[in-house]
This record gives structure tokens, C-alpha cells and sequence, in this order.
């Protein structure tokens, strides 16, 4: 007997870290975004109230975890316990960036696995999918028990050095420490380029860390491709070690832009030539500069909300020819 | 076999929210705060590093979790990761204020039950036990399961007046609004005062709420008593209203001096005698006032740790006559 | 690949709480209770005997669990191990009076908090959703991680008392104790009447308490709100202070009739005109007099569970309106 | 750093359905019974007050499970709440009778395994150890992912029979039916006599159950071997068959007296000889008659405490000569 | 909204185990078994690779745990762990032969209880439903919160030798030790036949057990019922007894045939007539011997999951008359 | 009251993956291993029988689980239950080698994370700490919410090169992958010594893939530093470019010998001058050959234990000076 259809809805609700990204997905979807109010108390405690009925709904919430974190990361859970108390059928966390992720493991004695934390907090809270994208490292996954959806942005990075046209001998990617070398080998095959590395050894306690350049970049352009870029130390000491080494242009390709301290202002004195980065992050108009291009993730991120909802594999995600598709 | 002795420390930890009392704590006991270093990266992230070994031990890690309460929140979560990760043979989170407390039950539909999403956090990263004060609702204690102590600053606090010969039919306790009605009538029973209420009712749309005195303070000495005083609104509207109706002196007596927004300024230009609060939030330096009187509840909580670690009943800490003592 | 359609049913079931209240409930929806055996062995222990298949379905246990408590517990705990074993898609307890609610909190040092052991053999044994009423405390919410849909016989009473020309100045809300004025002050708001309040000191260790009556009654017809009514030596003392006080007509409302002790004789000589109470407990044929009235608030659950199964907020149903439609 | 020494204790607290045994045990141990309250409100629901500190202690709770089985295990899941949130350092449940054990499967389709529901609740409400007596099915054990320690009382049953000159050849153990052939063949290698089997098989839908016996008992003294009487029916029935069959005298033994129904009255009209049980439960005055022989476990109940908080195996309880020594 | 139909389909992957079992119940079901590459890393880890999406999907896992167990344990496990992470919606293991059953219970102190450790491994590594046959014990049943389906081969078994014209009074079902008597008399009572029990006592420590029958079995067809045949020397030995005892015929029948050692070699030469088995493990081409008849189980599973995705009742599949229709 | 001292002793038990690293860690710290008998049913069942009583006691099961893995994981998990049912104390795995590490991500679609598996399975079963040596990925620690002692050989493997008179310019420390390089990185440091890297590019489908050594080894001897050595394919492709590049000798040096399928042969024919490997797996008398020289971490583990036990600092343990003098 089913007096009343119970029919599922999608919905999506945007919380305060990145709502241009969550309204871009939606509007992939065609959808609006659900309404929620996100407030704080006079105290700075957070108060969530969502203002439509999520009843049996399968609803996706879009939070990245970046500066501050702590804020972003508490939102996230009120808003699990908000859904989870008023019936929502699923709990979907599209978090594009997952912040502590580079506490992953135990740094040293005594010392936490904040990742593990985040994940624990979480899953208790009652979500029941992550959707995120190039976690810092892919173990990640494993910190959860619930399914996690993990996207990457490599696809639709390479897409953009494609068309303009970049890649092969003239074009070398770079790792920019011993950590990235995978991730950047699978640049350098996609753009079937040649792969440097950046050596860093310490010189001794007074003295800074001693890099060196492994590999020949001379009379190349230079793509340095990493994860985070969060300081713009790395890159910017990178990129004058390249220059040294006789590379033409320098390029720095990143899914995260964290950009703490004063990054924006040590990128427009670095000399490089573009710092491209994704969406996952909202980097504010005040932090825009010339140097920086950002490219959206909506199309992926949206592409993959449907195929969850409709049961389909995300595996076609991750090819370079699909995105390609999605994106032009 | 016991090649090693193998002999349990009792260790305190302070994190950032409130260092003067945990020193104040360790003091009463006698010993040193052990050595941990809570710092940020640049992007915001915290990361605790514990100094000295852990291992074995029972632990108690000082921290209230008012403004900025996410950070303290993540503190004391990132802690316990450490701390559990580390060894310590137990984890006892002594939180003499428990933010996000006043959300303890869905206060429309669609909202979080925020003081719920804070004790699974808790209990999910490893705490063993709960050492509170003045709980917000005695039931947050069913929130958890895990031993809560939960303990009382009442005893102490009409130690105050009394020693400042308040009490008698001279004295009125008077309730700010219904729901505190049965802490004051406990105080009212103490100090053999008379009891009154503050009764709050809307008065449409347009309009404020309209307060009536519900009992007579006619030359009588006030002493508003509640939990919190947060915005110092309700306290000084209250005193307003108890000087129309003739009180001679009004007082506030809270546990929790929370003091957001323009709170000290309003107390400044209230009228209100002095308020009478503790140092369970630690009200730093610029916020102090000549009006505002802080009693430290250190020896309470030194003494409950200690009987804690001792295996003894800390019920005779909820005894005035006990509390005149310990704190004389 | 669907070889056979899986339709969802909804399905209620009635343990041996309160069948009548079962019954009106399928009513209301228009389907038949399902059918369940719940025995007894001879030497006391229940055994339950689903007679119908479950498998897949939305299963409704109507269960409040008044005295005797603990095998009205066990009953629905049972219950619930069948449903689960037998494959129930969602196991929904529909428990109108929450049992041993007034344990919501330690007491005394080395109690129980009962209303959560209660609240985690429910969540252990695999109920899915609680729908409850008028629970004691709000914050028994809290002691679920699981949605709790908690319904307000507020609006139901209030109509009644609107309906037989209660209401405005010529009525006295009034609450038994301190712990009910908010309870009290609801009520009184959708009347448009004043409120007034029983304070109850102690008044030393041989004699009774003293009660007080804050606010005046004299010559209006008072309205004792309360969530439950048990021995009704509170509500019977308190008339007798109405009457001396000068009130006319002393009338009772509770949510949930618990009735023990000699609650009904003290009732019948107590003067009180009429205790207003709904369905939520069964009081059965011999329990009843002639100055009880009961309400049903079959009604409101069953549109609560069609609301539920329909995906549907239920938010309306804290609605005077909607309730008025509803009922009449 | 221990400012106190922080001793262990063992206590033991008594509910409500075996105190006897309980008192018998601490009188074993050498200790007295710890002090709680254990009352009824006027609606039934219990309240129980630990009146002595438990802080850091090892506690044992003596109860068994038998009729009202109900009020019993809410009494002992209330109790392990109390003391967990007491702080008590292990909460040992001694059951010695636990009843719900004989729904230990799904009987039939749509019923629960109440066996297994009292295990959750008694393992989610906080109990860190079972100790138990020749549980219905020692598949139980595995209901627990906590430890059981299973005591058996066939050693101490034994030595009464051979105290009273029992066994050899002319003594037969018999079975009441198929599922306690192994229990009673246990017997009959330790009393060195031949066994015997009641074979029951269902004769159609109108009449009776037909009974066969399997073994020879002619001039035979017979004991019947079974873990529980319950309405004492089965043993009549089986005690009419064997003196058809040629049996001399027919003896009872059985670890639990449930007793049920009008077991006693059974008893003394079937022309059993000696009904021998334990005081695994609490048989009180009114019950006991002339045929019934009541045999102590507290020794061996006594004996396990100890060894279990003296880190010693509980294996030699286990062996017939020790148990003879520790009992005479 | 839902832009995508998601529809959920019924998916049955083979491990390793018995995949010949598992194609028979897949094509009673017309479906084909899905995509899964099982293979073994160099140093003989396993390695999963599900080759199409089951996303949203009722996935059903045919695998049995027999020899060599931990593999096919192991198997599973990470064959739940990839089906959950790859959001499966629910996860059903058809496990028709229940691997490490007999340590059912802790068979001398500190031996563990390894049914419960399998239980325990298949639930947290996330299976939502046990579909096995025949369990060594049903409390094993017990041993899991989630729904276990427990089907029965008896009335497949009985109709086999319905069909070859057993039962009657000239048959006689014989268990082969006592702790297998209820099932005897249960297919006793199926055939009509009489029942006989082999009744095994220890003889001292020098010689073996001595073996009695219990009943009658002169001139007539004696069938050896028992739920698992692994070495073959209980059936052996109890072959000759019976033909001491002056059986006709020996028949065996079991459920499972674990058949290790040189089981196959003992039952070629122990003048047994036949071995009726079914195919819940897989016995491959070598061990097959004309002694031995295999009956399929596949219609029972194949209808059982039918049902299951169906939202029917299992019930009738334990009925003899549906077994009859269904497999003829 | 304590009438009987609770001594707590500390038991090392061998399951059967290495018994000999077992023996020689009980030797380091001076005890004997505790008797348990681990068997294996006819059918491959494997059945463990602990022959002491561990009650109380804090017991280190030492297992790695190398091939075959399955049954070594089964062993471990069977023992954990065992203790926890024997009412061990503390439950401690020393799991020198994990295996299944590899899997420690989703390494496709639909794969499962193997190495999480095994940490829950271990966690669930009821072990309380796990004690490893380097880990494949760091990030395993992060799988398990109980502590994990995480030991590395790195300190030992370097002195042995050390005392060998390798290290400065003359020694390059060569990672064989891009995964490699941060392990290799340390090592380089703590020798002073130069880095090299093989960069491994996939050079289309139907040619093997194509290495490149990335740094300088002409006229130097390399150290190729990794965790594990499984097939030797890797290292002897990687001696033979390393040859071909000018290299002196090539050592190899891994903390776990896994050395499955054809390794040892593949080393004698390599050229490799000396594989220095870990006892953390046992490589039986067969497999040795004369280039395979292996250095025990009996010391490293045995004194982690004791610090364990004794409440101190394991952190020493990861310092050079210090092992130097623990294992010389």
C-alpha cells in the first residue's frame, strides 16, 4: 500500500566556502540551489536552518574545507546533523578541497592524524558519500568506510595546456619535490613531454634547504605541476632554480590554490608566466591577479552528481577525451 | 613478568582557550603543565605537537570552548587524536565551558542539535571522560556515554554573597526568564531569599517582547542569577525592569562570562552594581571592568581531578560548607 | 535487470500499549494493523510472531510505554530484533509517551540517566526513526542519532479550549512548577490570556513544602498545564492554592495521562471541573470519570506518517490551523 | 607524578532477584554487599541509587534473569548505566540464570533472537564482562564480542548424586529429549552409568505428542538430566514413562528452577523422588516443597570472582574433584 | 527533481569458490553472472577487479567457505570491501556452506569462537545480508545484527528419497551422534519413518570410543542423516555399526561435503549404498565417485533471491510440496 | 578491599609466520614465548588453542602476514579473538611486515582498499595496538583509530652500510621508482650521500615500458633503497640500467623480503653485489643464497616492547647513535 508517492529529489545546498563553485554545479544540473541560512550567533557559534523540506532526499552539500578551515569544517558537520535529523535519505559532502589533508600520516611522536580526524568527524556526523577531488594523498580514501567518489582535475588541467598549445619535447613537467613525481610522470605522459624533478636535501641546521634540478629543462618551457599551492614558496624558489637551469617560460599548474600568507604578491614577483589553478578553492576577487587563471571543475563535479544520482560508473570522468567534451 | 615498572603519570594539558586557569588548575594540584606546542601553518591549519612522552598516562587536557569556538573546538579534537595516538592511558577533556550548548534540542525543523554534534565529536576521538561545569541542560550529560562530571559553581558563588552578607528577605534571586527559573530557586533556597521571575512574553510582530516582574522586589537587593551572560542584553533589560519595580541594588551573578558583542559596554552603562561571574571563560585583560568580578573555580576542579585520579566520590564538592573551605 | 517489481509497503503494527490508539491510527490512513502475536510464555518472556511478510516494507510499531514500562519496553525492543531479522526496509516506533523521560538527566551523583538507556537499546536494536510527542525534555532528542520526529499536542488542546470559549483575560495559564513555564507560557500566548506560576520551596526537612502562587487568579478560570499527569497529588494541591487564591474554575491539561497511584480518586475529590488529556496512554474503560476528557491525537499521527512516507515536511502540524482542519 | 594512590576495589551490588545468592557470594569472597537503593516510582518505572562510591572500582552485579525477566533486565541495564557513568573501573554482570536464552535461533520465520537482544542491550549499556551458569545453548558465548565466563554447575550436581551413593549400572541418566543428549551424556560418564533418551514425536494434529524411550531402564534408580524446569510438565510426563518402562525411582536434576506455572504442584503429584536444583534462582519460602533440593553455587561463583580479579584461570572450576574440595 | 532515472539492478558475481553453483543460480534467475576479474598477486595476495559499474545495484556474492577457507574468506571480504566503495546499494552473500561453523562456542577455555570472528568480518567489512543453508548451529543466525535468510536443504534431500521410494516403516533415519538428533527426527517424521541414534562414549584413554545404537534398524534401509560429511570416518564407522546390527542398506545424507583427507577413498570402501549430497561446496570432477549423488540447490538460492528482490516472504521454501514443484 | 594481588604479566606468543623473529625477541628481553598450540582441522580450519592463562595479562602476538597471507591474517584474527574471549588485559599485534600494504587506495574503479580491510578486521577482532616496521605508505597508520607504534629499520639498514664503509660521494642511494624517493632521500641524507632516481615511463602498449635514470652513477656503488622486494624485477631491471650507466656495484637493500615467484634466482643471476634485507619476514633455510644477507630487528622490537610496558618513549628508537648501540 503507498497511499503517497514518496518521490527523491536532488538537492544541492551550498554552504560558505565556495558558493560561485556550488551555484556553477547547479546550474550544470539545472537546478537552483536548495535554501539554507547560514548564520552566527553573537558568540561566533554557527546556526544552520534549512529552509525547504529534504524529506527522503538525496542531497549533496558543496563545502570545501580551505581558510578557515575549523569554521568551514564545523559548518559542514551542523549541516550533516541538520540533514540527518530531518530525514534526508543521503548525505552527499562534495568537498573539492579537503583541508588537513597533509596531516595524513604521523609527522612525528605524539603528534595527530588530522586528515583521519576529519574523516572520522565526518562519518560519524552521518554523511554518507565524500565527492572530492585530488586529495593530497590518495590513502585518503581508505581514512573512510563510506564510499568515496575521488575526481581529479588532471583531465581538464592538461585540456587547457593542449589548447594552447603545449606539450611534447619543448614542453618538460616538473615535480617540484620527490613527493609530486607520480603525479607529475602522469602529466608528462598525457602531454607526452620529458619529466624533471626537484631535489630537496638539507644543508645542514643554519643553513637553507639545498636544491637541485634532476633532469634538463634548457630552452624548455616549464610546466611545474603539484597538488597545493598554498605559501608560493616552492614554486617560487622552483621556478628561479629553473630559470637557472635555462628554461624558457615557466608555467606552475595546480589544483588547489590555497594561496595563505602573502602568495598572490610573491607570485607577481616571481616571474612566472601563469599560475593555473581550479575552482575547488574560491579565491576571492581581491586575490585575483593577472598571473593567475582559474578554470572551473562545475562541469566534472556537476557530470558527476548526475551519474551518481542516475547509477551510472564515473570512470568516463577521468578520461582526457571526455572532459574534453564536457568542457568546450 | 614485569621487567618495568610501569607507573601512570597524571599530566594537564592546556590548549589555547583558556591558559590562566589550566596553570591555576595545575597549581592547585602541584605540578607543572605538561609541554605542548599548538601553533597554525600558514594556512590556518592547527597542528599540536606534544613535547614529553605520554604514554601510559591519564591525561587531562584543559580547554573551554567559547569565541572562537570552532578553533577550539578543532584544538581539542586534534588533541585527543594526539594524545590517543600517543598512548595515553586516558583522555579527560575538562571543558569548564561547553560552547554550543544552547543548541541542545532542534529548535525549529531542519536544524542541528549542535551541543550533540560536539559530544560525538568528542566521544569518536578517543576522550574517556568529560569534566564540565554548569552545563547549559543537565541532559547534555545523557549526550554522552562516557563518564561526564559535571560539576557546579553554585556552591561557590553564594560563598561570594554570603561572605558579602547578601541573603535573607533582604535579598531577591531573581530568575531572567523562565527557563532558569529552578537555578534560581536552588540559589533563592541557599541565601533563605525570596524568589522572583522575569516574564517574557511577545507582544506581536511589530513590537519588543514585553517583560513583566512576576514576584516583589520593592527595596529589596537583586541578584540575577543564570549561566551565560552573553550579550549583556537580557541582563540589562532585566535591570531596568527590577528598578522600576522599586529593587534597590541589582547584581548578576553568571558561571560562564561568554561577553560577546558590546557586552562590557552595556554592563558599564547598565546600573547593574556588579556582575559576578567565574573564570571558566577567560575574560582577558581589555575586557575586564570595574563592574565585572571574576572568582576562579581552580580549586574546584584542581580538587575533582584529584579525587578523580584518587578513585573518591566528588560529591562533597557540590557542599557549600566543603566549597567554603577548599577555597578559604 | 528487474525481474520482480519491489513495491514498498507501509505497514503499522500494534503492540499491547495502546491498541485503541493503533487502531484509530490505520484508520485515519485507511489501511488494516498489521498482524503480530505477542505472547507469553508461562514463565513471563515474550515472544512476538509476525504473521505477515515485512520483507522490504515501512514498518509503523505503535508502542508508548507507560506502566508497565519495562515489559512495554522489552515488547517493542523484541519487536523490533523481528522486524529487522525479517528484512523491514525502515522499522518507524511510534512511541506517543515516552517512558522513564523524567530520568533525562543524573539526578544524584551514581544515577541513571534511564530516558538514554532507553534511547540506545531503542537505536541498537535497529530502529530506524522514533516518533514521539510532548516528550519530557526536548533534549531527549539529542539521545538519538537517528531522526526523531517529535509531534506537539499544544495546538490539539489549545483547540479544544478555544472551542468551549476559553482564552483572554478571563483565563489563568498556569504552570505546576518552575520547570513547566515555558510549557505554560506557550499556551498562554495562543489563548491571549496571562500566565501564573506555582513556586514550590521546601520549607525544611519535617515539613511540607510551601507553594507559592506568583501572579493572580482571583476570580478567573485557571487552565494547570502540564506534559504529564502521574499521581496527581502536584495538580491536586495545586487547586486547592487556586481556590484559596480566589480562582474560579480550576481545569487541568496534560499530554499524557499516566494516571498511577490512586491519581483518578484523587482527581475525583479534588475539585478540579475537568482534566483535559489525549490518547497517547491508554486508559482504559475502569480508569475513566466523568471529570476526565480525553482527546485522540490519531489524527495528527496518522497525517505525521503520511507526511513521513510521502516525503513530506511536518511542519504544518505544529500549526493551530492545520490542526483545526484536521480535527474537526 | 600520583598524588593519590588510586586503589581498586572489588564491590558487589545485589538487584533485586537473587539477593540471597548475592550475600552467599560476598560471604564466600569474605566482603559485605555494596549499598544501592533500588526502588519503584508510583508508575513503576525503577530508580536506582549506588549509595557508595564505585569511582575506579571492579564491580560485580548479581542478578538473574527470571520472571518478571522484564523488570529484572531493566533493572541490571539501568544499574550497568549507573555505574558507568559513575566511573566504576569494570562492570562484571553475574546472571547466573540468564534467562531469554531458549529464543536463541529464529524459530520460525519474522521472530526475533531474544537471546542475542539482551546481549546487545546488556553490551551497549556498558557491561565489560559476563559471568553466567550452563547458559541454554553455549552458542550464546558468541553473542558476546566481550568476555563470558561460563560456569557450569554439573560438577557440583554430580558430587551430590555421588555423595547420596548414586551411579554405576544401576543408575541410568536420561534425556527428556533430543537436545540435551550431550548435556546428559556428560553426566553419565562422570557418574560411570548408562544413558538413556526420551524420543518424542509429534503424532498428528489431534492428539498428543507420542512419547518413546530409547534405553533400557528396568529396576533402574533414574535421573533426568536438564538444564531448566520450567512448567515441570516435560519431567512428569517423562517421569510417567520411565515407571511404565520398569524405572525404580525417578530423580530430577536440573540447574535452573524456573518453575513456572503450577510446576510445584506438578512436582508433588508425579511421584518424583527429589527434584534437585541450584539457587541459581531465587526459589523463595512459599515455593519450595518437601521433593525439592536446593544445592549452593555461591561457592563456585565465589571461587570465579576471585580468580578473575586475581588474574587466574577459572579452568580447575570446571574439574570435579576441586569443585568437591571447594564445597565441603 | 530527477533528471536521471536510477534504476537498481540485480547483479550475482562468482569468487572462486563454487562458481559452478553460481552460474546453475544465475540462470534460474535468466540473468548472466557479472563481470569480476579474481586473481592472485606474485607473493599470492588477492586482487579484485570489478569489470562493470554496480552502482546503486542488489549485488548478490555466491561463495562458500570450504577448504581452503581462509582464501575464500578472504575473498569475500575484499570483494564486500570494493563492492561497498564502489556504492553498491546493498550487499547480499550467498554463503551456502558456512565455513569455520563447528567452533561455534569456546570448546575449552581460551580457544576462540571463529564462527563469530567470520560473522563479525563479514558485517564490518559491510555485507548487508547472509543468505547460507543449513548452519552448523542456528544460533549462528545470532551471531549477526543484519538479516541472515537461512535457507534448508531437507525437503530437496527428502524428496530424493521420495522419489527412489524410501520411507515407511522400513526405513530408518539414523543420526550419527547425539547432537544431531532433532535433525533426524525432523526427516523422520517427513518419511515416517522410525528413528535410531548412535550413542558415543568414551572408553577410557587406551581405547577408542565405543559406539552403541540406540533402536532398532534389523532388515531395514538405514539412512544416515547429518548436516556436514568432512573426513568420512563418523559415517564409516557408523556403517559398520549398523550393518552389525543388521541394516539392509546404508544410505548417507548430508548437506555439506566437505569430504576431506581421504574421505572419498573411506566412503568407496565402506560398503555405503550412496552419499546424497548437495552442490552448496563445489566437489570437482576428481573427487567425485559413484557413490556419491549431487542434487543441486541452485532452484532454492535462485528462487530465495527472487523473493528476496521481490519483497516476498522466503517461507514457502521450506515447504516440501514447493521444493517438489520448484525442482521437478 | 584486594584480596588478591592482579599482577599483570607481559606474554610474546608466535603464531606460525616466524616464529624465529618471535624466539629472538622474547631472548632481547628475557622471557619465554607462551604456549599455544596453533593446528589446522582436516578441512584446513585452523583452530587455536592458548595453553596458558593470559588473564589479565598484556600479551604480543608477533605474526607478519607474508604468503600466504590469507591464512596468516585468519591466524592472527583467530588468536585476538581467543585472547580477548581469555580476558587478556591488552591485545598488542606485532606485525612486522603488514602485508596487503600495497593495496592501500582504490588503484582503479571498483577495487577495494585491501590494506583498510585487514585494519579493520584486526581492529574489530579486538586488538588494541599494532606494532609494524615501515609501512608502504605512512598514511596505513591513519586506517586504524588505535595506536600503532610505527618502528622503521632505517637506522639499523644504515648502520650496517656504514660499518661496511659505505656513504659520502662515492655511494649514491638510489630510489628504483618515483614512489621510492622520499625513503631513498633519508637514507642519501643520513650516508651523505648523492641521490639517483629510475623514472619509469610507459612507452605505448605493445613495448615493455622504458626506465631512465634520472643522476649521476658513473664510477659510484649504488644502494637501491626500497621497502619491499617481491618478484626481484625490479631490481634486476634496475642493476642492469644501473650497470649500463657506469655503476661500480650495486647493492640492494629492503626492509621486507617477500621474494616470491622466482626472486632468489633471479638475484643469484643479477649481478647484484648484496641484498640486504629484515628478518621481519622469515626467509626459510631454502630460500637463502649467499647474496642475501639478513640483519635482524629482534632488538628494535624487543625494546620497543619494553618501553611500551615501561610507559617510556619509543622515540629513541628512530635515532642512529641509538641503534647503533642497541645492535652492536
Amino acid at each position: 500500500m503507498n497511499k503517497e508517492s514518496n518521490s527523491t529529489e536532488l538537492k544541492i545546498f551550498a554552504l560558505n566556502s565556495n558558493r560561485p563553485l556550488a551555484e556553477a554545479i547547479a546550474e550544470e544540473i539545472g537546478i537552483e540551489l536548495g535554501e539554507a541560512d547560514i548564520t552566527r550567533f553573537e558568540d561566533g557559534e554557527i546556526r544552520i536552518n534549512i529552509e525547504e523540506s529534504v524529506r527522503g532526499d538525496d542531497v549533496y552539500i558543496v563545502q570545501s574545507t580551505n581558510d578557515p578551515s575549523n569554521d568551514y569544517i564545523m559548518e559542514v558537520l551542523i549541516m550533516i546533523d541538520a540533514l540527518k535529523r530531518a530525514s534526508a535519505r543521503t548525505i552527499n559532502v562534495v568537498m573539492p578541497y579537503y583541508g588537513y589533508a597533509r596531516q595524513d600520516r604521523k609527522p612525528g611522536p605524539r603528534e595527530a592524524i588530522t586528515a583521519k580526524v576529519v574523516a572520522n568527524m565526518l562519518t560519524i556526523a552521518g554523511a554518507t558519500r565524500i565527492i572530492s577531488m585530488d586529495l593530497h594523498a590518495p590513502q585518503i580514501q581508505g581514512f573512510f568506510d563510506i564510499p568515496v567518489d575521488h575526481l581529479s582535475a588532471t583531465a581538464i588541467l592538461v585540456n587547457y595546456f593542449i589548447d594552447h598549445n603545449f606539450g611534447g619535447d619543448g614542453t618538460v613537467i616538473v615535480s617540484p619535490d620527490h613527493a609530486g613525481v607520480s603525479r607529475a610522470r602522469e602529466m608528462a605522459e598525457l602531454l607526452d613531454s620529458p619529466l624533471a624533478i626537484i631535489d630537496k636535501r638539507s644543508a645542514g641546521h643554519e643553513v637553507d634547504e639545498e636544491l637541485n634540478l634532476v633532469g634538463d629543462v634548457k630552452g624548455c618551457t616549464c610546466i611545474l605541476y603539484d597538488d597545493i599551492i598554498d605559501t608560493a614558496k616552492k614554486v617560487t624558489r622552483a621556478c628561479k632554480l629553473l630559470r637557472e637551469a635555462g628554461a624558457k617560460d615557466v608555467y606552475v599548474c595546480v589544483t588547489h590554490p590555497v594561496l595563505s600568507d602573502n602568495a598572490v604578491e610573491r607570485i607577481n614577483h616571481s616571474g612566472i608566466k601563469k599560475v593555473v589553478v581550479t575552482n575547488t578553492i574560491d579565491i576571492k576577487e581581491k586575490e585575483t591577479c593577472s598571473f593567475i587563471e582559474v578554470i572551473s571543475i562545475a562541469p566534472i563535479i556537476g557530470d558527476a552528481i548526475l551519474r551518481i544520482q542516475g547509477h551510472k560508473s564515473i570512470k568516463p570522468l577521468f578520461d582526457k577525451d571526455y572532459v574534453d567534451r564536457l568542457t568546450h
